[in-house]
């Protein structure tokens, strides 16, 4: 598409776009609690402004969003996207190739951190509401929004909330863009996500930095401690070696296989798009198996004694390390972490103290593929790409939603208009704009798609 | 002592002591090069203010300072006294109690980087020698200096010039004070030292930081890579795992086996000191036989993906961790440096890359107990600190001792005033004021011993 050339309306929907992620609002950051606010401020005034009724709900952390359009009269679908206007912090920044927070567009992408996740997406269903709350005919199903400022920090406020806001947040159907399209022009419908369950695991040596030379020997070195209790986490082939941790994971179905044996997926391609010499994981299990349909631990982060310039020969006192697991159908984040408090008594290291931290925790999620609403949605999807949607899962995780079938018992929609190289909580994220616009267009289309359903079927 | 009552000698001698720790003379520091220069001319001044004759010698990095009192009529013994003023870095500066380059006195002790390593020991010679060289009598001992300011970083120039410089530097005895008293008042000669082999390990995993829902499964990620790699260096048991390791470690006499014995040192004081919660190393030695006698593995700092606060799920696309082996005869370190190679080469894992730089190395040292200089030293010892030193070796490294011992073929005397617990190369190191006066009467004691020893026995 030919950015000299948008439309006023495309114009007015980037600079909205542009305007939101210029606000840092990591809702990790403690030091950021302000911007975080300022996020959620914009969002009032922009839904306000579109005529919609909205309500900044407080909570121990950051504001909730909830906006709703007029409740149409007789039967009426009733959708409640979700969505989340904080984002993951930005690393190292020297690492990014235009400021984080500065919006930039190269190449027909727009780079930044939140450009995709979740500001860039969340803003598609914003934009698109607030359309159909103005059109001429009015609104004929009833469309409610609940955009959140914890979700990169495990939406604990949302999750302790929601038995009390379940009559408000009520619906037939949830709608969420926190996902991908499948490949660069091949849209999907996500039937799966994984849980997660992170953790921070700090390891105490002697009681102050000492000199490797005058004492190195005669005390456990705690960076070499956390290396053997990390290391004896998974074992040389990508297994988990943590006991139990495979005991409740739920076999996959042979028809979803077989589904995505037609995936078009190609294992060197995959590959390049990640800058690895080479594929490795799980044995006996495929590429989206992988990533989809399989736990895996990461180790997210490493921290310990002289990091700076030069040679240090120092034993140091400390050592952590952050990781986490992602889990499958039917894996309890509580059990994961009763196996790994065992796991690191057993392998702890002689001569060491540990600090095992539990973060956040959330299981995973599946759709049901056979809902009519996932019809609707791959319609609205083909009218607009061209193209008609693939059924995947995604490798991610948005605890929440578990939570919303849970409470709301309402079906979901996981509809994704980023792609898989956007480097999401990773330098130099980025949306392309004309996804960006792709999306706010299918999501309107969505709308139209559900007053033909008329009501919960 | 009372810091209230100093003489103007001791006056004198502590403003030297602090003007010189000031200047943050870090030699692997690429933006304190010229700190590193200011402190070799401070140097230069006091010396030459003394009347020696002082010589500045460029080096491709950082000068090394020579410096010799008038050489006296008739039979002599030649001394060389070697010290280094450049220093570690500071590492984490909130760790620190008082600022790292601002010395402060606390408890009767300076604190500094420097105090001790090697700023305050060097300057108990340098302010020795000065007055030697202005006594009436005249000095009936040569006295050389050689102050370089590299040791930090491996003494790479000293070593490379020590053949063009032999004779400029010809001795009977090398001087050093870089080691510490055996105890709190219980001073040592330290009649060996370990040798050092550094290293820093990369491992290079996908191209970017990934999404570790996104990817996690797929690929390796490095900092797991590289906690298998730490992990198999060495065992459970202190044992360090690389074919080949001890095949050159020569065992230790049974006479010193049985003399470390009948030293007053206790394993629970010594557990206290370094506050760890209980001794661990290589079964079947003594503490003292592990910090002095056997070669150690330890990690000096890892670094991979997110250590900021908060969680941030990162599959990160390297890791890193810089380590190194303590040395004893008669291990190699270039031979230590090729096992280590091909045992990084044998068990790296699959789908990484990875890069194992060396930084410097050196062989172990050991003195010969016999010689009269050892009694001379002890003499002067044991007349300044009324207690008779213990013969001990040292843990540490001070690479260029092995060197000079081959191209000068000197006697060597390693003479400690500092204490185990000085902090050397960690935050809040510091150096007893008393033992900084001390050092300068033991070290002009030994001036006068060695006039009696006439001319190298």
């Amino acid at each position: 598409m030919n950015l000299d050339q948008l439309d006023p309306q495309q114009q007015s929907d980037l600079n909205d776009w542009m305007e939101l992620i210029r606000i840092p609002s990591i809702s990790s950051d403690t030091s950021r609690v302000s911007d975080v606010e300022r996020a959620a401020d914009w969002l009032v005034e922009k839904l306000s402004m579109s005529g919609l009724t909205v309500e900044k709900i407080p909570t121990k952390r950051h504001p909730m969003i909830f906006a709703e359009t007029a409740k149409p009269d007789g039967d009426h679908v009733t959708v409640l996207v979700y969505g989340h206007y904080d984002v993951q912090p930005a690393g190292d920044e020297s690492l990014w190739t235009s400021p984080p927070f500065e919006p930039t567009i190269r190449d027909g992408n727009l780079y930044a951190r939140g450009a995709t996740d979740d500001k860039g997406q969340m803003l598609t269903h914003v934009q698109s509401v607030c359309r159909y709350a103005n059109q001429a005919s009015g609104p004929k199903i009833h469309i409610k929004l609940m955009i959140e400022g914890e979700e990169e920090v495990g939406s604990a406020n949302l999750d302790e909330m929601l038995p009390q806001l379940s009559d408000k947040l009520a619906c037939d159907v949830l709608v969420i863009s926190d996902s991908s399209q499948f490949a660069d022009g091949q849209p999907a419908i996500t039937l799966g996500l994984r849980g997660i369950a992170t953790y921070e695991l700090s390891v105490y040596g002697p009681g102050r930095d000492l000199h490797s030379g005058a004492f190195g020997g005669t005390v456990m070195n705690p960076a070499i401690a956390l290396c053997h209790l990390m290391s004896s986490m998974i074992d040389a082939e990508g297994r988990i070696a943590i006991d139990g941790f495979y005991d409740s994971v739920k076999p996959q179905s042979e028809s979803e296989i077989e589904a995505w044996k037609n995936l078009p997926h190609d294992d060197e391609t995959y590959r390049e798009s990640v800058g690895a010499i080479e594929l490795f994981g799980e044995s006996g299990f495929s590429t989206n198996q992988r990533r989809w349909a399989r736990p895996t631990f990461d180790i997210n982060g490493l921290t310990s004694g002289h990091q700076g310039e030069g040679v240090m020969t120092v034993l140091p006192s400390t050592a952590s390390a952050k990781f986490s697991f992602r889990l499958v159908p039917d894996q309890d984040p509580q059990a994961i972490s009763r196996a790994l408090q065992d796991h690191v008594q057993k392998h702890c290291p002689k001569g060491v103290r540990y600090d095992l931290k539990a973060d956040h925790g959330a299981g995973a999620m599946v759709v049901d593929a056979d809902s009519p609403f996932v019809d609707a949605a791959a319609n609205a999807i083909t009218d607009t790409f061209g193209v008609s949607p693939v059924l995947i899962r995604e490798g991610g995780s948005i605890p929440i939603v578990g939570r919303f079938q849970e409470v709301l018992r309402c079906d979901c929609l996981l509809l994704g208009w980023g792609l898989d190289d956007d480097n999401l909580h990773a330098p130099d994220e980025k949306f392309r704009i004309a996804d960006y616009f792709r999306g706010i267009d299918a999501s309107g289309r969505l709308w139209q798609e559900l007053e033909g359903i008329g009501k919960k079927p």
